[in-house]
């Protein structure tokens, strides 16, 4: 426990979601099987929740993200999201959009590497919450479709017309956000947006080794190494550079550098405490 | 019309291009066949006043931007262009250089998908004008070459040196732009510089045929899902996040929103109004 | 030499790299193969030094970087500089991850192409070298590993965290930067990491033949182009072509433009000056 916390209290339950935890791994998986996993408002907020949750703990140090059943996640439910949307007045409409995109933020900006676990389908919000993660494991069954203009909205939605063009280019970028076609396993690797393809019925397994080898890696390092690559998209190379020697001086004051030379001389492998 | 029109009067006749209109979907030509479409001075004017008068009138919400004959477009006039702007003053030759790069930034800026394509040569500033598009539909002759350097100028022209690295990555773009080779249809598709690859005599045909799927959709989510692409490349993660946030609230008060729903319920296709 | 030369002398001798100049061409090579050109403070010191001095000088138009023996660089030296660095103080680390910045800083913004020669391991700080190089010619021995995870440090080190998602894009990025997992020559090449794949043995003979080619041709278009592509990368699209606009109005008074139209009428090559 981070000793950086206050009054608030770890929620009891998730109601939305699962949660599991093995040790600095925690999983969180999306329970709606018989909707593809369709996201609900309450399953939004508990993700926003969640998140912020445990950036505030420190004792996740790796996250998957995955989903029961067909597929991965099939977005926003037409029933529960879009029918409801449709009675929103102005503010209620722009609180639920600034709810959705700080869920990306929140995976974007939490202090472990989130790895989704992508079998099936991802559309919509479902490829979204796919492409904020840092690695996308993903078996050949998986296909990624922002659907977003299907339904008359934005394909820059969450964050993707931001994320995209920075994975894939803006060429593809704006192919998949303006038409939202599906991009099956083999397109996908191919432009960059599977960070690692697994046999099939295989991705929940590689994304929890890849998670338990992170964790239990030099855990500070990885957290570090994902904060520059998020914030240096939005920096000059100037600046980015002066970041970079100020997080490298004060790694090289940490735990795991000496070990990691303590072992080196020793000829053995380097017992990392993420510190 | 756009209610938002003032005294500006239409322009009689384009000069320098042929321009068609077909419904929503406006197709400007380059017709020097017998110079592989080389641009004049008139011919960039003329680009960057049409796309200025489209975007007022918002009655087109797509456009294709083709080469008749054997080429798409060799770039600028080496006679008419080179030769001239030999003997112009410094205020002359700033002048020409902020008319061709309003073009780009028009083509990037206008409130409609624009569909470039491309058959044979895209070279100099042909090759930037197809990069500058959001669609490239190209056939297997197509071949883009950003042939700057080999006449003594920077490779950085019209935008090329921000767009290309944005496109293809900062390797490729460096290759491409500093050494001015060509680039032929199998290798740009796979560095991502093609959009659509088709069979060989068929880019104009494939290209019209998603200029017309365009704007028959849900136009205005596909103009905003363009303006966020544009933007959100000088946008930090966060500003784009609520940007998208804004943008999304917005179209949920759209016609196009509804009209999906109720298509859903109803199980038939929607009939967008892009609006 | 540049009239903008001050009391400054040229360094006499570099005692901890190998530079050969022919003609407009200088490289510099690592040159303690037996430890596969691991770097030295001394090293560092003598690249940020050496491109400072060649960038005054503006007698060198291109510049080939390269690694004596089995590989390019492994990177920083485990016993010189990790077991250095460890007895260091705050503002000592400072200074040296300063001074490893300041090395790529100077790659990207000197006025010349570099080009870098890779063969074997290009690993850590090496690999890194590499990637702020505007060419990468590498034989098929070829691999690149960012490492610095592996010894419990942040894999944003010299601006890589910056550098890499624009070269290959931000998943590839993350995966190289997060598990510093080595990238032999065939996916380098498919992600955009290598500019020119060689025959193996042959990636310092074409990177010397490419210099030449570079700093024969017209240099000074080259050195612009340079500069666009690193400045726009850190610079908005409006800003972009207006950068754009001025230099190419200021290249239309060169030497070079106006050769390039001589030598068009008179249907031979031109004679570039690089002016």
């Amino acid at each position: 426990m981070s000793p950086f916390t206050g009054s608030a209290t770890r929620t009891p339950r998730w109601r939305h979601l699962r949660v599991d935890r093995d040790g600095p791994v925690a999983t969180v998986t999306l329970t709606r099987p018989d909707k593809l996993n369709a996201l609900t408002f309450g399953a939004y907020a508990d993700l926003r929740d969640l998140l912020t949750e445990l950036s505030r703990e420190r004792a996740v140090r790796a996250l998957v993200l995955a989903g029961e059943g067909r597929g991965f996640c099939s977005g926003g439910d037409v029933d529960e999201i879009i029918g409801a949307t449709l009675s929103m007045d102005t503010a209620q409409l722009l609180d639920f959009n600034r709810m959705t995109g700080q869920v990306v933020r929140a995976v974007r900006e939490c202090p472990f590497p989130v790895i989704a676990a992508v079998h099936g389908v991802a559309a919509g919000a479902g490829a979204v919450l796919a492409l904020a993660a840092d690695f996308r494991v993903a078996d050949p069954t998986a296909r990624f479709a922002f659907l977003f203009t299907r339904v008359g909205l934005s394909g820059g939605d969450m964050g993707a017309a931001y994320l995209l063009p920075r994975v894939v280019g803006l060429g593809h970028a704006t192919r998949l956000l303006m038409l939202g076609e599906p991009v099956h396993a083999p397109e996908a690797e191919r432009i960059g947006l599977i960070s690692e393809l697994t046999d099939e019925g295989h991705a929940d397994e590689a994304a929890h080794s890849l998670a338990h080898r992170l964790a239990e890696g030099p855990a500070l390092a990885h957290a570090q190494t994902k904060a520059l690559l998020t914030a240096e998209l939005d920096m000059s190379l100037a600046a980015s550079i002066e970041l970079d020697a100020a997080t490298q001086a004060l790694l090289m004051h940490g735990e795991d550098y000496a070990e990691f030379h303590r072992a080196f001389q020793e000829k053995r492998p380097p017992k990392w405490r993420g510190r």
